[in-house]
């Protein structure tokens, strides 16, 4: 052990405990080769043969011995200071390692039944890995005491920090791979320490697993001098403790005496906090350096293993058309952890071993925290219905809709202020989407330093903000798999930066609702806001809408969408939302004032429909529609019912109907998504026949893909973004898109031959209009008066 | 300054050089704020008046005088030393710095004529910004001497250090915002010193922009100690100078000291490698602290404004609904620069200060690595038929695809060696996507420390590894940029966290094209293995083929997406996006040892079309078929030939047609994609009316999003990824998606009630063989022999 901030005794455990935990360890590594290798025999009752072999050897031994020493450990200490503690496995295909940490401290057990502690048992336990239909190589949902999956590396440190907030005795030990720790995510992870309240979250104890490899390269932070190491980790705020070397019973005693002291920091900085200490803390941190598929083939046909890229994977071939002295190799390596002395008779951990594992809920496997569904409790909510924008007209004037919204969430804190159970996060841009009322009643919670002109931020408070959406995200995912509540706000651009930890957060919810074992959890909800239409000062690189197409790719179950064409809206939105369980929920609101639609009783009924007719625009009441207006989001639907108003006024005898969708999946087929709407329901409101002029916020594609197999089809013309836009007004981005009033009119003109010569004389008009407005936004940098000053008045 | 390292002369400038260049910088600054403010007066020769002042005021402030200061000093340097340099603006919304500079500079006015050094070239200077179809506030395309727009953060020092690759002499001053420097991409970023070869690239000097906020919070960097920031870049591997204050004589003495120092360590560490010096350099970095809106108005309305995050934006509301005095203090903080030393009658900069800056080439906005379609040259590409898997019948074993062409990769490196301008980008996965030929010519470059055991590994190779998709994106576009060639190979579902680096290039793409000064750059090319199809041993987590739902959004002009069946195809495909240019092109194949099915010569006519009929497996060559088996993806292809060789045997009257697409696009109209396809010649192809059973790579919508509006649109049956998946075989994935041969023949027959009573006694044959499956494979973990051995053995 290397470190310049602390002496500890070499002695802090026995010979007796060594050999205990040492034994521990060469049983959770023999229960990793067996994972890797057998379908039977899994005791070695008899000598090995090819049949005891899997068929199929897939699987990752590198990370696993590293990953079972740290286990072994953290079980002592669990018990030593009985802590509260969850284990999250960063490092790729750490599986093996949880698995059989989770099987020896019986917690597998007690999920999986029959994956008994016996040698049947282990049968099945080593057979379903990395088999088909069994569990993967990661620290799959199927793992018993896993809120974090590592299929995709980088998130391991935002989920342990988001685990923790408002998690007072918590303590998460997060293995971070040097592996993962190159990809972007995790590099700014670190940072978390400046937003962690020592007093009301707990605490995460990060340990680097330096084991000095990827797939098959070299790791950059084994790579760099022991000096830019410590100094990193010193820069990022941590107090770095080193843990080196392969020889077992050194680093046995090491590793106990870094992690009492680790232990004993943290304890000190938790008492410090209630003391009223308010500087930072140095947490701890730990350096595990130690060898790649440590305590495996040291060598294997003249290529170095242990200590080596080669031992990523398994690192020695066992078929029919290997060698046959591999198969004695591989009995060699098992029996070198001499089951026999581990597992009774039966095949079951010997008592003086299990002993050595925490008890109950203490086991890192079964602690509620890492089924976190278990500890949700509904949130109070205020009733939405108090917010509301009173609209006494349609049209009415707005203050935006994220804004008047904000009041609405400034009040689920509050109403929930005792229970620490619900966040809002996001990149900085939680007062420019005009959320700002929830720092009335919150702060930002900040931990670094502070100046007297800084405003809603303190040490404590409901609101994390730090400009990387990769870390909201992971932070609030961490806080939702720990059995809380949230939001994450963002520009709808960016969101696309967190793509694929949405993937995986799906990927997530969907595998474990098939877990009769994991309890649902709060839903993850995305606000989208800063939309595509209204880039005014930030222009091209801000304007796409294209997380909708991403997020309908995944599983019926457990995705929705959500347009909000106004704030009441927006209200019983957010509303269900938050109610709502296992889903993740996306949400486009707009932030800018704009007109009102709908009162709030009328926005309650139409959300709950998700889609509907909007009569007060619509002049079908008592006759087949000759057109459909539909639209779907705030600007759209502006423009829509200006469109409409046109052609009410210069073509009155048309019949047109004007629908407004708001939940997405209403457009696709009942059979398709559980928001469906059957044939019938959708064809009497599109009809089977006549045009559809579709206002739509997102790509207009996305509207295709979802009614392709729709009756009428074949006459759906979409407006959308198509991907024009610059800095502009909002008015001139739908013109550039050709989504404005004007073009959607002449659009519906040319399905409509009947509107005949009064069709062409508008449609010129309009042209007219459009050059005009090019001409006078040129000149003025704004929008022409009649366009901005628009405001819908025909009768109801 | 403070800096342990070095000592440093008070007294680099003379009080008339700092005189001077403090003049430079006031213009710079007061272009700056004339952008934000005027459209009219612009050198206020007449009093300030409302008419003067642009109707809506949008743009930022807060980074650019801090930029505006940086710029003015790396003229310095760039003129006393004769430096190749360009200049990379991270931090957001530093447009104005950009544009004021290189105006100075003059670059911007040989650009654009009619912004011409005279009084009515500032007014439209001014005018433009932030203005409706004006330039934007980053450094957008629109800006001489931009790389890198910067309206998504975090990759500016990833293109920094992709635009220095075998750029010896080449210096990036990349300004790193202090907000930017909180994502993760930019966090990870800095470790890209780690591959930099000293003798072979040039030089990215990191500017961190410290000016303490974001948009309404402080930044993490600027929060913590200064020890600790200091600890944080030598853990990253940097020797780092302090340049901190706001009393401009003093920071103008710092500057120009510690750039000085800086580039002379710069051409120390250069002199040292070409003497081969062997040790990684610290090469220096700069923390430049400086107030945030530093010159701007100190208070506005009791707030603090200079040095606070509400300087971020336009900080002083100008209008006629603002207190009139709004607009004296503008016009009080315009001539605090003293506009009237500055530029002369006619508007022009004064000679001795246009003095101060480059000429030519050697200007920032001028250096032709800026426009780096103007360096670039076509590759010498090696005959890729010589490459070419015998296919001596249909269903001839390969040896994995992306294998084959490693071979084509390696020598299109040797043939360009001593060019150096084609490398190849992965996170670790070059080899395990089987491009391992490329190392018999090559290596990955690696500047860390090395052990004996290390493969491929030398401090000068043309492949850059590193577990960060978002560096190897990063740094393929900055050496994009900059006029070379390259290819990012990925693992198909980690695609995704590169999303938004997509959007953003792929915008910048689009942009440039529109800019007759801009040349056009070789094309992005994206290659996806280790596919949703093939995850044996990584399971669920690595399934998601959506990158190409993503991709489509884009404007059609820029996007192409191939998917290769064989490795003949993959070759012709390869060669065809070597050559191309201005495009994103994502190429879809297979690693693993799969059937082949085209001679080359087949292959390139196949590929040429991008769509056709496989004659070989139809049989409606005399007439009309019955049913269209299309494909698209090397796993789909097999399922779809093996569903085909089914129906032929017992179902031997059915005309059978199969179709196989290459090139995604094909199967969209003409009118919204280049490459798409007339109705009459896609009609050709599938008919108007006969059934259509699609297999297809990715998510099964995405076709319908293609042809949505083809005339048998109706009659597609569609098989992809519908998000069901495990650690499994490739087979039995299809059977888990029922994209497996036998539900293809159930599709089929489900479409062709002719085929009667033998239709549904197949069916029940097939139900059972799907039966029996799952029954093998969950007892043998792997798939029947039948299915393993399949080949395609019917008769031409």
């Amino acid at each position: 052990m290397k470190t310049d901030s602390i002496e500890t005794t070499a002695e802090t455990l026995t010979s007796e405990e060594i050999q205990k935990i040492n034994a521990y360890w060469r049983a959770a590594n023999y229960l990793s080769v067996g994972q890797l290798y057998l379908r039977d025999n899994p005791l070695l009752r008899e000598p090995l043969k090819l049949e005891h072999i899997k068929n199929m050897l897939l699987g990752h031994w590198g990370t696993t011995p590293g990953q079972n020493f740290i286990y072994t450990h953290l079980n002592r200490v669990i018990k030593k200071y009985d802590l509260d503690m969850i284990y999250i496995s960063g490092p790729g295909h750490g599986g093996p390692a949880v698995v059989a940490g989770t099987y020896l401290e019986g917690t597998y057990s007690d999920v999986y039944p029959s994956v008994s502690q016996d040698e049947e048992g282990l049968k099945k336990l080593f057979k379903q890995f990395s088999y088909p239909g069994g569990i993967s190589s990661h620290a799959s949902p199927q793992t018993p005491g896993s809120i974090h999956e590592g299929g995709e590396l980088g998130y391991s440190l935002s989920h342990s920090f988001g685990a923790v907030l408002d998690n007072p005795n918590l303590i998460v030990a997060c293995v971070v791979g040097d592996g993962e720790a190159e990809t972007g995510p995790l590099a700014t992870a670190w940072h978390s320490n400046k937003f962690i309240n020592p007093f009301t979250d707990g605490t995460v104890l990060p340990i680097l697993h330096l084991n000095g490899y990827k797939i098959s390269n070299p790791t950059v932070l084994a790579r760099i001098s022991h000096q830019e190491l410590e100094q990193l980790f010193k820069g990022y705020g941590y107090t770095p403790y080193f843990v080196e070397g392969e020889e077992p019973e050194t680093m046995h005693q090491t590793m106990a005496a870094v992690l009492d002291e680790a232990i004993e920091q943290i304890k000190q900085i938790k008492q410090a906090a209630k003391d009223g200490n308010a500087e930072r803390p140095r947490w701890p941190m730990i350096v595990l350096r130690s060898p790649k598929g440590w305590t495996g083939p040291k060598e294997i046909d003249g290529h170095k293993i242990e200590g080596n890229f080669r031992s990523h994977q398994v690192p020695l071939a066992v078929s029919g058309s290997t060698p046959p002295e591999n198969l004695h190799l591989l009995e060699t390596w098992l029996k070198s952890y001499k089951p026999e002395e581990l597992f009774d008779e039966k095949g079951k951990l010997m008592p003086e071993l299990a002993a050595l594992a925490p008890e109950g809920e203490k086991r890192m496997g079964a602690n509620p925290n890492a089924n976190g569904g278990f500890l949700l409790r509904d949130l109070r909510l205020p009733d939405f219905r108090d917010y509301a924008e009173h609209v006494n007209a349609p049209g009415s004037p707005g203050e935006g809709d994220t804004h008047v919204m904000g009041k609405f969430l400034r009040d689920v804190i509050k109403h929930n202020e005792d229970k620490r159970n619900f966040r809002i996060f996001g990149p900085d841009e939680t007062v420019s989407n005009r959320l700002e009322a929830i720092f009335e009643t919150t702060n930002r919670q900040w931990e670094a330093d502070t100046v007297d002109a800084d405003e809603f931020l303190q040490p404590n408070g409901m609101v994390m903000e730090m400009l990387s959406e990769h870390q909201c995200e992971g932070w609030l995912e961490g806080y939702l798999l720990t059995g809380r509540h949230g939001l994450f706000n963002c520009y709808e651009a960016f969101i696309h930066i967190v793509d694929s930890m949405f993937n995986q957060h799906a990927k997530w919810l969907k595998a474990t609702l098939e877990l009769p074992w994991r309890a649902k959890i709060a839903s993850l909800n995305i606000l989208l806001t800063s939309t595509v239409w209204r880039q005014d000062h930030n222009g091209f690189t801000h304007q796409d809408p294209g997380f909708m197409d991403h997020v309908v790719n995944k599983k019926a179950n457990i995705v929705r969408v959500y347009l909000a064409p106004d704030a009441n809206c927006l209200l019983s939105i957010i509303d269900h939302c938050l109610r709502s369980r296992h889903y993740v929920n996306v949400i486009i609101a707009a932030k800018h004032p704009a007109p009102q639609w709908l009162t709030i009783e009328q926005a309650i009924e139409h959300c709950t429909r998700g889609i509907g007719i909007w009569s007060f625009a619509s002049n079908d009441q008592d006759c087949e529609p000759d057109l459909i207006m539909a639209c779907a989001g705030d600007v759209p639907t502006l423009e829509t019912l200006a469109a409409v108003s046109i052609m009410r006024e210069h073509l009155p005898e048309l019949k047109i109907r004007v629908v407004n969708v708001v939940d997405l999946f209403k457009l696709q087929k009942s059979s398709e998504h559980t928001h469906g709407m059957s044939d019938r329901d959708y064809d009497a409101l599109f009809t089977k026949d006549k045009p559809v002029v579709f206002a739509f916020h997102g790509y207009p594609w996305l509207v295709h893909r979802l009614t392709y197999n729709r009756v009428n089809n074949n006459n759906i013309h979409v407006r959308g973004y198509k991907e024009e836009g610059t800095i502009t007004t909002s008015f001139d981005m739908t013109v550039l898109n050709e989504m404005d009033r004007f073009h959607l009119v002449m659009d519906a003109i040319d399905r409509l031959p009947q509107t005949g010569s009064r069709g062409v004389y508008l449609k010129q008009l309009l042209t007219d209009k459009l050059t005009q407005h090019r001409h006078y936004i040129n000149e003025n940098g704004k929008d022409m008066d009649e366009i901005l000053n628009w405001k819908w008045d025909l009768e109801a």
